[in-house]
Parts: C-alpha cells; structure tokens; sequence
C-alpha cells in the first residue's frame, strides 16, 4: 500500500460524477488519501468505444433518467440539469487546469462550483460566459482575477491542455465518468465507490 | 410492498450474469422474494442501443477484463469461460422455456448446470449438441428425457419463444445482464444489488 492518490477522472456533462463527487470526497478522506480530480472530456473516449453520450442512446437514456433520479434521492442531493444536456465541458475543463497549475484547491472549488451550478440551480456552465457567470460570486470570494481567467478560458495553451488531458484519460482506458484509479486498479461508476472502499481496506484482493 | 416476483433477466453469455446469479438467489432468498429466472438473448437490445458485446468492445472489454475477474476473485467464484466467447446463446435459452413450461425448478437446474459448465469448467454450451453434453448427469438425475428436450431445442416453437421473450426484455427496457425488476423498478448490474437489497428493506424511496 501506498499513499498515493485516487485518480477521480470526470466529465462536468456527466450526472453521476455530480452524483458521487462527494461520497468520494469523503472516502478519499476516511482513507487518508489525496482526491485527485481530473477533468476530461468523455467523448474522446466515445471514438474509441462507438457509444453515444448515455442520455441520448436508446433505452440507455431511459434507464439513466431512473437511476440518476433515484441515486440523488437516496444520497440526498438536488438534481435539476440545466438546459443544453447534455453539453460539451469545454470552459469548465479549461479553467480547472488553468487554476489547478496555481492552487490544486482552487481547482477543486472551480469544480465543486460549477457541478451545484449545473445540477443544482440549473445554470449552463458549458460556454466562457456562462462558467463565468455561475462562478461570479465564488470568484470574488477566491480572489481570482476575472479578466486572468477570462483570458485562460479561451487560451490556445488550456485548449490544448484540456485535449491533452484528454487524451491521457483514453490512454489510461477511462471511458467512463466518473472513474477511479488507486493503486492502478481502475473503478468505474458511482456504483462502485463501496468495492473501492473495501478494496483500500484490504489492500486489495 | 407486495410479495411478487424478482424478474432476474440474463444473457447465459453474460459473466455478470454467472457472478451474481448467487448473490440474487441469496438476496431473493433473505427477503422472502421469488427470483424468476428470464434469459433472453442481448442482441435484441444491442439492435437498439447501439452497443456491441461487451469483451469485444474497445476501452470496454479491457476494463471488464479486469472487473470481471476481480468481481469472481472477492466473491470466490471460479472463472474460465470456454471458447467461443462471448457466445450466441440459443439452445440455453430454448431448453430453459421448454423446461419452465413444465417446472421452474427444473429450469433453473437447467440454467444453473449451463452457467456452472460454461464458467466454471470451461465447456461449450451454445449449441445444441454441446448443451445436451454439457447437461448429461444432470438430465439423468433431474429425470429430464433427453430426446425430448433435443426436439425440444430445435422446434419452432422453442425458437419463436426464445425470441418472444427476447422482445419482451427490450420491451420492458431491459438492455443489460444481469438486469433485475422488483415490484416495477429496474436495477442493470451485479453492482446494483446492494441497493436493490436497500429498496426491498425500506420499501424505496
């Protein structure tokens, strides 16, 4: 065993990982372990494996819109999408790495931020304008300079970076959100948080 | 909350379908519920959602390469799936019904000797050949007449039946193995057991 961290690899489009970021968060923490969020987009992977993002594929959107509904109602949480869902997480992604090369916490409240604004209050957080709108008051109380952020958002360099992360989430198989990596045993979906929890306190088997 | 079935639907060329049918009858057994036994054949949903099976899916495959065996090593289940695989499962599926028509029990002897022999000890048990062979002692101690059965498994009647069951799963919106139904919720996956447990103990929520 080491004390290295557990990989949370994520799309902000993605339902469940609103849903389970904060059982992993507390996981994380029962376990002494640093969460490491990582941000990609999902349909890098969508290439690869020829799936359609879940909420539009026949019957398999049909299911999800059960069992996200009845995972939130069980975990207590609020779940009321914005308008376009699914989206394409383009500034949400960029300014997670933008901020995360300056302050990991930072990063994490960006994230947390955006996530209650989409699922929660049913703000749109896909576009430059819109993260920035849903992070308005957040921001001031971080101390992050709008116009820095603003200019990152539409950076050529965090384009890049949020393609590159990307591309390392399909090089290490993710094709999922949320997924988990600890100790280089990958874990996929909320659902699999309580075999994670037993797989640190044993080590693994 | 009533006292009606559990609706166990499976592929028998799903592992899932072999790793959790234990934990389902032991679940099943624990709340006073009857698992009823569905095999169909997943293609009819694949038609719909897309999907192609699930080992030979890119990115999806691999990771289930490793859940798989995982899932079979923390329930101290054996796995070693015979060739081909994955498998079009037709003369399980058609001997399951005939067998039903006549006793569910037998049926689910039926279907329990094939996943054990498909998973377990690595037979072929897809065709009709191979399933009688597959089946033999146990046709011989279940009192099964094995002419019988062998017409049984290439009538029409079988085929059509088979089929009919399979459009009844996608019907139900079933695209998944295993996939379980309790009193009008669905719950796609071994992983999904522990909180379909939680539902029959709190009467959902």
């Amino acid at each position: 065993m080491t004390d290295a961290a557990i990989d949370f690899w994520f799309d902000f489009s993605s339902p469940y990982a609103w849903l389970a970021h904060g059982e992993a968060e507390a996981l994380a923490a029962r376990h002494g372990r640093r969460l490491r969020w990582r941000p990609f987009l999902l349909i890098a992977a969508m290439k690869e494996t020829g799936a359609r993002p879940l909420m539009n594929t026949p019957m398999k959107g049909d299911y999800a819109r059960i069992d996200v509904l009845r995972t939130a109602r069980r975990l207590g949480l609020p779940f009321a999408p914005g308008e376009p869902f699914p989206f394409n997480a383009l500034a949400p992604g960029r300014g997670f790495y933008w901020l995360y090369d300056q302050d990991e916490a930072l990063a994490v409240g960006w994230a947390k931020r955006l996530l209650t604004a989409s699922y929660a209050e049913s703000l749109r957080i896909d576009r430059a304008d819109a993260a920035l709108a849903a992070t308005a008051e957040w921001r001031v109380e971080a101390g992050i300079d709008a116009e820095a952020l603003r200019a990152a958002l539409d950076s050529q360099a965090m384009k890049d970076r949020l393609r590159a992360e990307s591309d390392a989430a399909v090089a290490a198989g993710v094709f999922g959100s949320p997924w988990f990596v600890v100790d280089g045993e990958p874990f996929w979906g909320g659902d699999k948080l309580g075999e994670l929890s037993r797989w640190l306190e044993t080590g693994g088997w």
